[in-house]
């Protein structure tokens, strides 16, 4: 069953590890779901609103994407996931035939602030849109998930903030372990693949706690969870070294809202698979763009008659195609075609950077690569 | 020397009259251009700030654009035409290889209100976007066109605003074609097209003594100017039908800022050859979509579940792919890819009726196809 090619996959998603890297914990591996597979580790680009800003679907397929986001919050809101199902789901509407994972709409939840407010049974929040009333649980957010045709869902849980107490965190994660149970309980369909998110805040018992709890009642994949939340980078390196050797070797790990490309290569170096973060597409509609020697931002003077590329390395579309000039016309302009060229150039960095370490980690030199990856960095003085 | 392929053409611009409607003025043509061939009747998107408003240029060559328009004022204030010139031209700026025409800057000079002042030299105007002060030449205009690299030239005019009094668009007319004589001398480089501009309002005496004066000076190509300037349609019509009639066989007309898909059949229909307006790319970005039965507003409620393309029986990307209920969400939702997708069916409308009326010409039955083109709007009532 654990073919390797790109065939559309029969049943629950299956994950085939390919190759570790035998200097870190870095691994290579390929992720099988009905919608078709997901080599590994990956970068999913994301979609907040039916929608990856400014991307057509087949433009991020040339650019390799494999697999993108989908919120559940927001596609619930607008245009609602009852709808959504009528319409033949999320990848029928927006044109996407390959593998969407869901977030729980937990972290947008949460993230509203004094509009929300938690109980055992789930949330109650008032939407960002029209201040309507809702209530957010486990067992709803599966449903949406559900509705919306999700190949990858996840459990819905609390992203908790930082700084908290110890004692918050501890409640909280029992809550998000409670929550994970009745999430896999709601679920209807198991070829709809549900992976636990691990929390725990940045204490190393109670992560572990929270490891245990989710294997205890068993997932298709483990996602680290309060991450990227205002921590040291540090921090974040600690926790994924406290958790992910933790989680079972033969199923996907997922750092959920990570990062920077520095993050994504530690990420990659402790074991972590999967990655999502708005980092890229935001960016790029700020004019800020990544490249090979660290990050630039299109708007500066210096740039207004630069006839070279973003990055003389890259060999994206804009790179082969635009100048630095051109780029920074179109953001001083405020042309929507400078949001749509510096989203495909910060997308194709971040997923070329994934196919790097994949080749990497696959001819057993990521070590050599992650070296290679700092050193041109911090010779150009621009990380 | 005037082959009708597409390979690029050395030397002036030519044209090749193809072949003529028996029953209406319509005619079918090529302009052949060193970069190269324009099937024509023609229309060409407008690329105001050097980007046809969210769209790449491969997207614009996919739907068949074979020409676009370039705007000097725009360009001259932003980035420059000096710095546009040591970056190589507007068509390596926009990564953009087939003809550009550029207009002469007059129009959105004109439009500026009090910040300019008019007088036999030029035009005094202070920028839109910091005040600068500027002074406008017949001569500087066309330095600034050979600067951006412009393959069809426009002479500077006035565009005379309706109503004005006959007086003034006397005046005005006259003073126009003592300024073509300027840009004609003002030319260095013969290879590239300059167009002269019928002006004269809406009198017919001087719409004829405008194209006389013209004539006598000489042009690669002839427009009509103001028009589209808030005069009805049956005006705008008759000034066709006194003016495009004087123009010589053998030369592109081009009647400027025109305008609605049925305005085109009409200009078509008088014997019109090129066209340019912002109403499809304007209206895609405010949800207003062109379809064969007339306009409709995506943003309206009906099209919430609307598992409808936009236009059933259009074949262009969007309308392949997308429902109704996904573009609403889109606008409903203020994504860049409404804008993105919606400028793309509108532009793929105006092409695509250019080219469904190049072919009626080609095949004699043009006269059959404006029928057809009006009875499918009246029968469904939303002309």
């Amino acid at each position: 069953m654990n073919s390797t090619n790109n065939d559309l996959h029969k049943g629950p998603m299956t994950f085939d590890l390919l190759k570790e890297c035998p200097e870190t914990r870095a691994r290579r591996g390929t992720i099988h779901t009905r919608k078709g597979a997901i080599e590994t580790p990956a970068f999913m680009p994301v979609g907040t609103q039916g929608t990856v800003k400014g991307m057509m679907p087949e433009q991020l397929k040339e650019i390799g994407s494999q697999i993108i986001l989908g919120n559940t919050y927001h596609l619930y809101l607008r245009p609602g996931h009852e709808r959504m199902a009528r319409l033949g789901g999320l990848h029928k509407f927006m044109n996407w035939d390959r593998p969407i994972l869901t977030d729980s709409g937990g972290f947008q939840v949460f993230s509203l602030g004094d509009l929300r407010k938690i109980d055992e049974d789930g949330v109650r929040f008032q939407s960002h849109l029209d201040g309507s009333k809702h209530i957010l649980t486990p067992e709803l957010s599966i449903a949406i998930q559900e509705a919306l045709g999700s190949d990858i869902m996840m459990v819905f849980d609390e992203c908790i903030p930082h700084p908290s107490t110890r004692e918050y965190i501890s409640a909280s994660t029992a809550r998000s372990t409670r929550w994970a149970a009745r999430c896999k309980a709601a679920r209807t369909d198991e070829s709809t693949a549900l992976f636990g998110i691990v929390q725990g805040g940045m204490e190393e018992d109670l992560r572990q706690k929270s490891v245990e709890g989710l294997l205890e009642i068993g997932f298709d994949g483990y996602a680290l969870g309060g991450l990227s939340v205002g921590e040291p980078a540090e921090v974040m390196y600690q926790v994924m070294d406290w958790s992910l050797p933790l989680l079972p070797q033969n199923n996907p790990r997922y750092v959920m809202g990570v990062g920077t490309p520095e993050n994504l290569v530690e990420a990659v170096s402790r074991g972590a698979d999967m990655f999502d973060c708005v980092m890229p597409t935001r960016n790029a509609r700020n004019g800020v763009l990544f490249t090979s020697f660290g990050k630039i931002s299109i708007k500066q003077a210096r740039f207004i008659e630069d006839e070279l590329p973003i990055d003389p390395e890259c060999s994206c579309y804009v790179c082969r195609n635009y100048s630095r000039a051109y780029l920074r016309h179109l953001y001083q302009s405020n042309e929507i075609l400078s949001s749509v060229l510096n989203t495909t150039h910060n997308l194709y960095y971040y997923l070329h950077l994934m196919k790097r370490m994949r080749d990497a980690i696959s001819e057993g030199i990521f070590k050599t690569f992650r070296e290679d990856f700092y050193r041109k960095r911090v010779s150009t003085g621009e990380a």
